[in-house]
């Protein structure tokens, strides 16, 4: 092993939740991992799985961030339950967050300026980066000495032209607010075209492949010689696609007209954000896909519809990077509902046959979470399913970072 | 002539300007046309012009759009300077009207209802609607007896399928306040297909074209057997392509943000409407293509990008709607930049090889406001520019509407 380290912690935190996950990276395993919820109330619940063995669940102290970790260390080195001796042998911890600004084009060893430049995006990602910054700073209080890297889901997108990642509004919204597309889920593109240059044999820097993580939050990105290109997110991961609750692309001025009839600007970033997309339009109750394929196999109206508009959007999208990549080597599904979806995946690829893809039926039914060729032999295009490892490629990165391996 | 109707006057009537043009349908010929400016102030003025003559502009009283409309009757009449003996030989009058909400897919013939109607639609249309009423309703006191059709820019795009023109955003919105994607420049649209359907000798019902209608305010439309089946347009013109001062597409959190950052929101429809687009990113002063082309010609970084960004979003929505088409017919480019900037077609063009677009490279130097084909004989997919013409279109649409011959 190359500098010999081997168990790195991955941390996604958020404002009241902290996931960890610990990785032997000798053989890129994953040991154990859990979460605790309801960080801050007095009935927040730690819920922990070894590999391979049933998960539990029970309540814990867990006031703040610091706290949580400390109830997540001490299962990791729980004399029956743990993993590891000691917590010293975490010799790094990988954070994801959510906005780098433009600052970040890789991940990076956090220190002080880098906290202050997570701060400093605070109001890009109000949700996510002051969470991702309580989680690095327990990590700092409770594992003193242990270098932590920051790993932005962001920083994939680094690459798209600036013809691109600019929008068409006046110039000093982008050079005083940094106004621009960042796109997201970059750390899922990523591991997903790694394994696609793998996969396919091709060297990565030569390849051009659409990456479409479809999942509760929901994102495609046009990947050319190995980087991205353009990606359907924006400013924040409202734009683009039909997802579980979040509308995608709207007319803008629908937020004025709604200004007009009385809403509030909270009340429809609410209702874009959480109360919109899958879950407004199936007819379910739910932004579920799963809900959704089963009341449209009933012949549901309304879930026959959101079907229609969720593949119909996607396509439009993988049509566009299609042209402008001039072709591609692949189309590439992951995320939940790429993964797991054949009837998702269906209605997509009965749009793309123009452009030279053919599903093999069969093989997209049973396709289920594994990485598999789901087109016919010889489809122009070919159709790649490829589970993504979102919690792997940040303890990669992590990796990459400590070791000077990038 | 079926039914003996000839001439037909063409009304575009503005918040403060009222625009006519005469026709003579025996030919399909303009006789005369003009403009009323400045309508509610003391220095209106009219500007007219007898086909094949010079314009003259001169200072008239127009306090009101009946005023206006006096004016032009007299221009019209004029015993030197009119092309009319009697107002009586105009036999109907088309009024463009910008929404038609979800009620009208077709031209109709103006009675109350219709003009409740088009007043229903003030809040979708608020800077034309009201407008364009006060034109029907100045028809009917200064030509009383003269049937007036209404001609709707959303009507052609009535066709788009639900799982098209619906938001993925709660049902209720729709329900109750209308809000979808309805589409405009439907009038142009459609004249368009029909020259298409026309000059490729194909029949209407089988003709899958993408229209490209670019000018200060631009739009494509997929045209699936001679109907719309989507197009870049929404709720209101705002959404789609970038445009001379329009933003088109961004991240509907950009207004979250930008009132977060203590703008109100009639600032940033403002902004977006009026500040963005070319005017915002070419750094030119101007919204206009042919100063944009001027300086990308020149090397200006600014206007450089801008021509990409421009041409990147036109080609993501060809490459979408050729997609969901499974190929088309032609590429149509009309408009004041679809029919005039080579460098505009050249540079959408350039993007769209892998859909066996081929530019003739001379011919589209040579094509500036003519019907043309300016792709390669033998590119897979043709390119042909046709000159728009609103007017004549809403003649033709009037025509149809007075003798029953839809």
């Amino acid at each position: 092993m190359p500098h010999g380290i081997d168990k790195i912690l991955v941390i996604n935190s958020g404002s009241s939740s902290l996931k960890f996950m610990l990785f032997s990276m000798k053989t890129e395993t994953m040991l154990a991992k859990g979460v605790i919820e309801r960080i801050g109330s007095a009935d927040a619940t730690l819920t922990y799985q070894r590999d391979g063995e049933p998960k539990s669940t029970e309540g814990v102290a867990a006031l703040d961030h610091g706290q949580a970790l400390k109830q997540a260390s001490a299962m990791l080195i729980h004399p029956a339950r743990g993993v590891l001796q000691s917590l010293e042998e975490v010799e790094a911890i990988g954070h994801r967050v959510l906005h780098g600004g433009e600052e970040f084009s890789e991940p990076v060893a956090v220190t002080a300026a880098v906290k202050d430049a997570v701060r400093r995006y605070f109001d890009l990602g109000p949700l996510h980066n002051p969470a991702n910054l309580q989680g690095i700073e327990a990590c700092e209080t409770v594992m003193p000495g242990v270098p932590n890297v920051a790993v932005f889901d962001t920083a994939f997108h680094k690459t798209m032209p600036k013809h691109v990642y600019l929008y068409a509004i006046p110039v000093e919204l982008y050079e005083k607010y940094h106004i621009r597309k960042y796109g997201f889920h970059g750390t899922s593109h990523k591991f997903v075209t790694e394994a696609a240059a793998a996969y396919l044999k091709k060297p990565l820097n030569e390849l051009n492949i659409i990456t479409c993580h479809l999942g509760n939050g929901s994102s495609l990105a046009a990947i050319k010689n190995g980087k991205v290109f353009d990606t359907t997110m924006g400013l924040t991961p409202l734009q683009g696609l039909i997802m579980g609750t979040r509308s995608g692309d709207i007319d803008p001025a629908v937020v004025f007209y709604l200004v007009n009839k009385g809403y509030t600007i909270p009340q429809i970033d609410k209702m874009l954000n959480k109360e919109s997309g899958l879950l407004a339009v199936a007819g379910t109750g739910t932004g579920d896909m799963r809900d959704l394929v089963n009341a449209a196999g009933k012949g549901q109206p309304m879930a026959v519809n959101a079907l229609a508009m969720f593949s119909h959007r996607i396509a439009l999208y993988i049509g566009g990077y299609y042209t402008l990549l001039g072709g591609v080597d692949a189309v590439v599904f992951t995320g939940g509902i790429g993964e797991n979806s054949y009837s998702a995946r269906q209605a997509i690829a009965a749009h793309l046959r123009v452009l030279g893809v053919e599903l093999d039926v069969e093989k997209n039914k049973s396709t289920f979470g594994t990485l598999a060729t789901i087109s016919r032999q010889g489809s122009r295009t070919p159709v790649v399913v490829i589970p993504t490892n979102e919690e792997l490629m940040i303890a990669r990165e992590t990796f990459r970072v400590v070791t000077g391996t990038r």
